[in-house]
């Protein structure tokens, strides 16, 4: 039995405080099981020189966990001088999945920073930094949408990520911290809200893993990004139909 | 009249949420106004190499802003690569302030590790720690004396902290962070329970000031560490009555 | 058509040369199409902290591009003072995936450390180091095995990797660089000499992509796959024999 | 008795050697016991970019120790790599407390850089820093005043600053290095040439203070800063005229 | 016996593989003996900050080792974070040698860096960098004289270099690695086709030399370097003739 | 004329003030001509790492600018997080130079670090530097000889140091700034007070030199370094003969 009494297909309980720093355009506290993040959106009118003069706006995001977000103390990043491998990736996915929905010419030359920290950390940080920063991207961009009189509203899509994993033989859905250190195969995966890919990442470190146990593994990950999205969407409101208005005149 | 209509001799509202983050041995929310850090006091069972083979303990403390505590947003400190001088600057002054209430020797061959994370910034973010940071200390160190069952309790009184300021020609208490930005005087004032000053640190970089107007602000400090001593005494609740023994023994 | 007339499940011409560096325990140039990288095995009889008196081995990969490996020069990280983010996330890809066909306890306590130095690129470049740091690492266990007489061989199968994409609408086997800057989805498979899944790293950063689209591109990896372990074992060639036997000897 | 047989309320003899760079627009040899630092100003016709398009000119400070200015050898900062926060908590000192007593209107768009540069240290090096580093600065300043003509002399008082400390339940002006670190209270004060207090940072770390204490120490500040600055007043010669005059404007 | 057979004026066996990477502007891999290294130009239509609006060109060079380049496996400076002493120097000698050679002015506003790569390192790198480096930059400035039609060809003279040493009493051409550990005086000439010197660096670290050493030490360099440009002329082959043009109108 | 009237043969006036930092075990502060420099010299009573357990002494070296030692402010190297090549080129060479007359064995498991902070600039500053760490590393040396008994004097010989070059056709001895600045070749030399060389630098990097050039300039450094090593003696008294002692024995 797994913690909770949760099934193999089953989410851990989920909350989205939206609002929850005053000076961010855009901010939520995302929490799923134990795991906690703070994501705020940044919004400001320039771009990193790569891309000026272009005409497309930028979204990028960072990650970092307080030190004792985790069972032991971490040594901070910024008194060791630089960034772990680990972080590098982890805000290096959240930028690339989060711009996958985002209309970047709809957006103009701007640029919108997602910063997930996590302050307690029990599993799926990453993931769960994605889904909440989401919805900070979302606040952020509707305020701007409002703001300067968009043209075009900037998100094309809904967007989460959950982790699964197999642990023993059986896959199973939102690995807590416990269970993805026994995990032998171990998949993050971000999904739109019309059941579309947006990254597939799976190690099979401690044992290489079959077409089958892949097959399984998508299936739960589709699950529990549907309930992802269905809970963004309550948090969201009235924001939520205008992405579903984008989707709509996307696919007529 | 200042925001919320409180007077020049009052405090902001001010909460403190124990045991905030579960992996801690000690933790707070603390809110002053706006302001809100998380602090978390970790234990470990060593010491930095300076303090080797002497059979005292040691405390310390880091301090670090979320990059988008602020109006504007803040490059991270990790990404620069380096600490800035502000930071090293309040990290050393909320280590030293917590170390002068603390029986080293009591503590044994320990490390405490104060972790101050500004996750909401208005003003008196170094204050807002020293003052919360003491109360994860406190319930740190109280699970220490209990679990190593010590032969005497490591913290010899409370200790909190705020600031006053010189606006215009009037001296307030607990500028937020508008108040700050408009004084010509600003001074950061750390007291213990007895009454007795641990730091102060007072600058009139746009003016400098008199003697008298010195004596109206560490009257003002005064008044605000009083109240706030009162709050942590409430929080920890029996932890409170173990500190006054400390207090109560010392005096005799 | 693609360049040098190839079809869509077609890799570019590969060769790998063996013992191209003289000092290192076990190396290789390999070449596939334009892209050329040098990968060195280096054996060390000594593992990292963490992994001290377990009794078992590590195996850990370092890459990198010289400054002129790329149509326009880029900067040494090594003169920019750290490793970039796509450089980390490269090299710890390229360990993990290693380390999933090495049995650990059987290396004992030493350590593999392959260094993958891309001399010239032209897309693919983290998949051939992978493809050819497993032929480097396979000289240096079995000169390994044979002068410290190791009771069981330490590699328990082939392993190889490939990049795959879509173009416009159409999958594609083995992205040179001009293909895969068109992609609308890249994605690197690594996979074992048993047709087992390592790492799958799907991406959609253009354009999300569907379970159909997923499928077929895996089933391009497997054929890109299957081709160079056979010129793995070529090139390996009695050491190719000691490979297959422990796969027997697992799979009886 | 103290060392040299100086009473409580004495300074250590003190020496300012004025132009002893040939190179620096201002620059003094200040020794005060055996304390003994190199100060430079450097003008330069630009200010940092945060203070660009305001007309106003900008005051900083660097402060650096040689490695062998103390009795054990300290490793270099540049051989660390990094400044550690006791020089950063000191370069911005002395930036700040030099800045109290500069007009930076009528400094005009430019900077100067003080260069505080320990060669041999007992005690006192921040504060010596300070002292030293207005003489130069105000032989820079005059200089700048007469070559471009300045309509307005940017200098409004004088500036000077001294270590006072509790040893054993004595309060002492100007402590040595053997002092320092025998005193329970430590307190650097920064005073104007008015009398005015610019800085006062006191700490008790191994001991609370109490109000009489703070009182007594800063008495005893007072009339080391009154000392200082008749010093500085004698090196400087018609210089010192011009900004007492500058004084006398203010205060009619 | 020196090893191969070689006399104490003979060199190791020189190859010079012109254009061994595409993306170069100009390109060889240089090998004397086992000391193998990549020497790319890269042409830049710009300038350092401190040579903009001159009129005049820059060349700078690059230095660094494969990890395994060596008889054991060097860190990679990119993890260390910063550039060791070694290489700093051998890279400023490498683009001070080269410039010695070059017309900046007939160059025009553009730099030319030389990125040297030991692959593989058995004494004498830095001196076969310099040969080495000579013409991959003659390719890549002949090229750009072409393609930008320049009035005057920006090479004056050839260049190459050779390292010299005594080992017990014997002076030798060509030094080894082993050999190289063994010199008690060890010594680098860069010089022209015209036989003048461009750089002498002597060591004596083990044991001073006398003025006869010397001597006998530039007359074996000039032996080695007369006979380095003879296979760097054949390998340039037209481009010689240009270089050997320039000279001839220079001594005229 | 050169400036001070002096001829192409001659030192500018050259002075030692021995002892001039109090803490340090030898010390001077050595003036050639406007370039001062203090150099320390630390006795530390144990190895780097490399040299452990080979019952051998170490020599090193450390070299820096104070920022306003030069005629334009220089950005500190501790500020800009690394040191610079020219400043590590010149440590490596200080720290060779003085283990070349430094009996290693005879020193025992120590090592002596010399510190050598230019304070002042005018040309010639590493050389100055070797001449006055030679001084204040035979102080040194001297007291440890006689503190710890030494079975032998561990120092074979003088050491000093000094610049040539070529102005315009005319080689001159010691060149300051200016002239450094229009020399077309530029050679440092390092001579024992046997007259032997330990260290010979020469660029011709605007032009190359002639075999004839070379000659002259050495024979002009040997002049300059007789000379200076006359200067040591003096400072050194008794303890020159010390030195001397060593080398007669040497030569016998």
């Amino acid at each position: 039995m797994r913690i909770g009494g949760r099934t193999n297909e089953e989410l851990r309980p989920m909350k989205i405080t939206p609002h929850y720093i005053k000076h961010a355009e855009g901010s939520v506290l995302i929490e799923v099981g134990d795991t906690k993040v703070i994501c705020t959106a940044t919004v400001e009118e320039r771009v990193p020189p790569f891309m000026k003069g272009q005409g497309k706006g930028w979204v990028t995001a960072e990650y970092s966990m307080l030190p004792r977000a985790t069972q032991v103390r971490n040594q901070r990043e910024a008194a060791k001088g630089k960034l772990g491998g680990r972080t590098m990736e982890i805000q290096r996915l959240i930028g690339r999945a989060l711009r996958s929905v985002v209309n970047l010419e709809a957006l103009g030359e701007r640029s919108i920073t997602l910063d997930c920290d996590v302050i307690q950390a029990d599993g799926g940080t990453r993931t769960t930094s994605i889904t909440g920063a989401f919805v900070a991207m979302a606040f952020a961009i509707n305020k701007l949408a409002t703001d300067k009189n968009l043209a075009k509203f900037p998100i094309n899509d809904f967007l989460a990520s959950v982790s699964v994993g197999v642990i023993g033989e059986t896959p199973r859905l939102d690995l807590n911290y416990e269970e993805d250190s026994q995990a032998k195969v171990d998949m993050n995966v971000v999904m739109t809200g019309q059941g579309q890919f947006v990254e597939i990442q799976g190690t099979g470190e401690d044992a290489p893993f079959s077409r089958k146990e892949l097959d399984e593994l998508l299936a739960l990950a589709e699950i529990g990004i549907h309930t992802m999205i269905e809970e963004q969407s309550k948090v969201l409101g009235p924001i939520a139909d205008r992405i579903r208005g984008v989707q709509h005149a996307a696919t007529k």
